[in-house]
This record gives C-alpha cells, sequence and structure tokens, in this order.
C-alpha cells in the first residue's frame, strides 16, 4: 500500500512514519483493498479477522485487547429491518478501539515508542489504553477547560495530559507542533485509524450472511466511522462481494452542521460552521478535516446527512434505553437521525437499516440518565 | 429439568414460577446437563449458543440483546498462559446480562410480567435493561442509602426503584415480602440465573480449543459467577468434553470474608463474616446464600479462596489499567487474588489460569481513577 495526498497526488511508502502530505501538508490516505469471502481470516474473533484489508502487522506485533465481533443487535421498535451496531463493546467503551489497535499496531512496528493525540473524548480513552498495552509512551493534549470525568479514564491508562490554554484550534495547532518531536497518532489524519475503523462494515457483512444492508445510519464529527464504512463498503463492491453500496448517512448535531450544511448545498468541500453547544460532545466539531471524503462518502452511496437536535437526542436517548441500550448522546444521534429518515420515508421499512452506536452510556453514566429523566 | 431443593429434596417441574423451595424454603437448584461439542449451536454468537444446556426457550421468545462471546485476551503481565475473560462487554456493562437474558426470556415464557430484584449494583442494572427489552414491569428494591449514581442507570432502563429503610438485610426482607405479588427474578435464588452465568465457562472451553484451563479466578459475592462455571464445567465434564475439573478460586474482600472463612475452616456451610468496609461493592457481601454450593465447587475443583484487601485490589486496578483494562474494583479483587495464588506458586506459571473479569470501570470512572492515582 501507498499513501497518497488528496490534494496534491504526492505518494509515500506506507513505512513512513507520516501523517499528512510533507509536500503541501493536505490529508492523506490509503488505496481502497478488495476483500471478499475468501479474504476473512475466521481464526480471528473481531477487527483482526480482516487483516488483509489492513496495513500489513503480523500476529505477534499487534496490541490487541482481545477485540471480538461486535453485536448486530434487534430493536424492538423502529421497524422490522432495523440492526443496532453495538459498536461500543470494546475494552475502552468506545468504537474508537477499531482503529487504536490497528494505528499503533503499525506505528509501534514501524518504530514508534511516544505517541500522542489530541482528543479529551473516546478517542484519548482508547488510544491511551491501547499504548498502555502495548508499552508506549503516551501523551493526550486536552483544553485547558475539559471536565476532569472525562480525562479520569484517559489518565488511569498512564498517558500524561498534556493541557492546553485556548479552544479546540488551539489544541490542534499545538499538535501540529509537537509532531515535530513525537509520533502524532491522529485519530483525524492517520489514514491507518480509518483502516481500522472499517472493520465495522466488514462485520455488518459477514452479521446479514454476506450481504450489504440498505443503509448505515452513523453520527459523525470528523467521521473516522462514515469514512472507515466506506472503505470497507467500497472494498466489498470492488471485489465483487457485493453488488452496490448502502447508502451512508451522517447524523450531525444542530449546531455543528458542517458536513449536512455543504452536503445541502451541493459544495465540494465543509466550511467551519458553529450555531451552538451540543451535548453530543463526539460530534461538537466545528469543520471536520476531511471533508470532501466525506462528502464524497454521502454522495456516491446516495445517502445523505441529517441534523438532530439536542431535544431530539434526549428522546433518542430515552427510546433506546427503554429497549435496553443505554449509550452515550453522541451515540443517541445516529438513531435519531434514522427515525427522521425513517419517519419521512426516505428509508423505507421492511428494507435491512443499520444504525451504528459508537460509545457507551457508562461514559457519562449520571449526565445520560439525567438526559432521559428529562425527555420523559 | 426440574427444580430440585437442596435442603429438604423437594422437587419441582421447571415449568413453575418459584425462587426458593415452597416446603422448607431452602435454595433451589436445577441439575447439571452434560454439554459437549455437538450440542453447541455455531448459528449463535454468544449466551445463546449454550441453548442445550439451559432451560427451554425458543428464539422467539428470547430477550435478546445482542450477547456475544465476550474476549478471552492475553494479559502481558502475569505469566505466559494467563488470559482476561474479559466478561464486562455485555450491554449494560458486566456478566450479569449471561444471567439476566436467560432468567427474563424464561419467566416471560412461563407468563410473569412484572419482576423484581433487590440490587442496587450491576444485577439490578442489568435485570432492569432486559425487563426493558422484553417489554416487562421492573422494580428494583435498594437501599435508601445507596448512591444516586448507582441508581441512575437503572432507572434510565424505566425500572422503578423501590427505596428500603434500613440495612441489606432489610432490604432482602421487603424482597420476600414482596415475592407475594411480584415475580422474584433475583439474581441470588433463580436457579435460572445461574444457568445463564454458566456460559462464560463454555466460551472458555471454546476459547481454549474445547479443552479446560487449569484454573478459573472469580470475585464472588453471592457467587453467581463461580457457580455458573462449576455447572458449565461440570456439564464438560460429565459428557466426557474434558477431563478434569479446573480449579476453581473464590477472590473475596478481606472485610467480607465469609466463604474464604469457611474453606479454610473445612467447614460445611458459611456463617456472616462483615470485618469492615470495602472499595468492591459487588463484593461486600455478609453472607452468601448458596454457602454449601460454593464451598463445594471450591473442593471439588482441587481450588480454594484468598482473600483481598482495598490496597490490593487497588494496586491490580492500577495493574490492569496499565495494560489496557479498565475495571471496576470487584472485578480487579479476582485479579489481586490470582496474583496471590501465582506468586506463593499455587498456580503454576505455564498452566493456562484464566481470571474473570466482571464488571466495567466506568461503572464508577472517577472513584476507579482516583483508586488508581492512590495505587501509584
Amino acid at each position: 500500500m501507498t499513501y497518497a495526498c488528496d490534494a496534491c497526488g504526492a505518494t509515500y511508502a506506507d513505512d513512513t512514519l507520516i501523517w499528512r502530505c510533507a509536500r503541501c501538508g493536505g490529508t492523506i490516505d490509503l488505496p481502497v483493498v478488495p476483500f471478499g469471502a475468501d479474504d476473512v481470516d475466521t481464526g480471528e474473533a473481531g477487527v483482526w479477522r480482516y487483516a488483509r484489508a489492513l496495513p500489513d502487522v503480523p500476529g505477534r506485533d499487534r496490541i490487541a485487547l482481545g477485540e471480538v465481533m461486535t453485536p448486530l443487535a434487534p430493536m424492538p421498535v423502529g421497524g422490522a429491518g432495523l440492526r443496532l451496531k453495538v459498536d461500543f463493546l470494546f475494552p475502552s467503551g468506545s468504537y474508537k478501539d477499531r482503529g487504536s489497535t490497528v494505528m499503533l499496531s503499525r506505528l509501534r512496528m514501524l518504530g514508534a515508542t511516544d505517541v500522542f493525540d489530541d482528543s479529551s473524548g473516546n478517542a484519548g480513552a482508547s488510544i491511551a489504553a491501547y499504548a498502555a498495552a502495548g508499552g508506549l509512551s503516551c501523551s493526550i493534549l486536552t483544553p485547558a477547560s475539559a471536565s476532569p470525568a472525562k480525562l479520569a479514564q484517559i489518565e488511569a491508562y498512564r498517558a500524561q495530559l498534556v493541557k492546553i490554554d485556548g479552544d479546540r484550534a488551539a489544541v490542534a495547532q499545538a499538535a501540529i507542533e509537537r509532531a515535530e518531536q513525537a509520533t502524532y497518532a491522529s485519530h483525524v489524519y492517520q489514514p491507518l485509524f480509518i483502516a481500522g475503523c472499517a472493520t465495522a462494515g466488514f462485520e455488518i457483512w459477514e452479521q446479514l450472511g454476506r450481504r450489504a444492508p440498505d443503509s448505515v445510519t452513523v453520527a459523525v464529527g470528523y467521521g473516522s466511522q462514515l469514512l472507515g464504512l466506506r472503505r470497507a463498503f467500497k472494498g466489498l463492491l470492488i471485489s465483487g462481494a457485493i453488488g452496490r453500496l448502502p447508502r451512508l448517512y451522517a447524523a450531525q448535531s444542530a449546531s455543528y452542521p458542517a458536513l449536512q450544511d455543504a452536503w445541502a448545498r451541493g459544495a465540494d468541500d465543509v466550511e467551519p460552521i458553529v450555531l451552538g453547544t451540543s451535548v453530543a460532545e463526539g460530534i461538537s466539531c466545528r469543520m471536520p478535516a476531511r471533508g470532501r471524503a466525506l462528502l464524497a462518502s454521502l454522495r456516491e452511496s446516495g445517502g445523505g446527512a441529517v441534523t438532530v437536535t439536542d431535544a431530539e437526542i434526549g428522546v433518542a436517548l430515552r427510546d433506546l434505553a427503554s429497549a435496553g441500550y443505554f449509550v452515550e448522546p453522541t451515540a443517541a444521534a445516529s438513531y435519531a437521525a434514522y427515525g427522521k429518515l425513517a419517519g419521512s420515508g426516505v428509508l423505507r421499512d421492511g428494507d435491512v437499516h443499520v444504525v451504528v452506536l459508537s460509545g457507551s452510556g457508562l461514559k457519562a453514566g449520571a449526565a445520560v440518565a439525567g438526559l432521559i429523566r428529562e425527555a420523559r
């Protein structure tokens, strides 16, 4: 595999420790890998079943905490064809572990010993967990204002917290500067992370009896999960394992609708938008870095983007908990968006629809319970 | 299958809504079911793979949230043969979901519409989750003093919280009275719950290539997990699928050592003991109700019981998190006990040892992170 710059087309060998284009600063990407039934490593239980679609990491070099195939579970209400991908049943409590196991395994193999990321949420916790498991030094850059509760899990994994004065943009700038000394294990910029997230798509395909669903709805902040799904289903399509892409839908907060706005306008790239705050911290994202690829994911699959309000997220949290699923607000945003798509007839009852639940409600148990109370 | 009373031997048909002996008040049990490789339902991903060892519940009657086989994962330190059964990767965040899916499915099938349990911890949350999924009314009895944080998840699942003045014993008494009107879905008394917990043992056996480990260490409060493992491995032994039982070890808090004390004394039954408090709430149990069966589990397998202090639990929490596993204090007690057994030579390095991690650290994230900080 070779990295290619999304902007200028420059290429780089995939054994380079690199996170963006050295020439123009653009985002870089790995080519889609054709993947079919014969490529599954059935001796593995989860993420690493799809090693042939991942950057090469021999078994002994993998940093693994026992990732298994997460459930594709029924939802008693919401249509007979609705399935929930319960994608938070990972050691650190979110789907980000898919990206972390692949990214950190490969970076360590290439010689990284000291990694960092900028995230005070699920990505930070996940990268800290896998860095600990792999014996890597790890720093997590966060805004000085990040809540202590969110940082507790990250610190528990021995990661060093580096608090940066200023907003999220100041943290991002600090990350770019720090990348001169340590390895930037970015859940946004590293194509390795997205390659790991693709494994959710392969699992859905296997769990449906090696078929693609008609649609997948997923919450989008920086969009690693959406881009991962696109990568998986394109690989399956190229190999002939499926006949067409599932329609991919992005759920966004009404306060942070950068992707939805660009999609609705028919624009080629996203522009930063902030219209308020949101209880869904994982998608409180001013502007996703990979806007063009995200827009292409929606358009080439025939999907789209939907915004949801905090009130709609509260109702979705309530309805999911009433069915036995206790998730974080960001995860409920995808279910809220699905409800709108199904309610307006965009998604047909009877087809097979997947809603991805990205993070555990236990990450912020009291806050989630409070939102559910308010929605009753 | 037929229920049999552990004390007087009275038997009851297994389609009776019953939780203890109607004649003498003793605990009741289900017979061990021989189980071998041909009995696995390979079309199921987790708990229900072992339906042939469970009370009969046809597929359409199962209350399922997509339970999958939980990981049997490596631990970078602690011996080459050590494996962690990451048994909290369930929808409600603990292994109790094994018991809940089986117990509530069967109770609903027998006509229950209104269930209750007495637990302000993992069992309460799990039973509330599956009751919600199955459309059952659910009440959870708790001491009035139970912390609001622990109750938030239970309430989120629509369960009614019934606060009882007095200590845990007062709650237990209230439960016995309430059982006159509603179905007592007890994680302690219901043999159905233990039958569900047995599925962890079958998974370990499959994950080791259809072999038994040399030992399994598990935290014991009321002991549903230990009794479940005993049930599974005895079923495998009877069928000839394994040649001997793994040694079963109970990890107890030094403040609540009822089982360890009776085991060390060579007694036939346990007596209530409280020597202090413990950070491990799940095993802060004055006296397990099924003392004889628990003692038999340890003795017939050649295992034993070990107590651990809060300080030792803190160190275990730290060491597990340093390897990427963020668990609750009760789960760390099993790892602390394993460390003592391995350190003293009771468990030989090179053999295959399993330590069960029973609950997620996210259940009490800030408290767990605090204990880890103190242990550094």
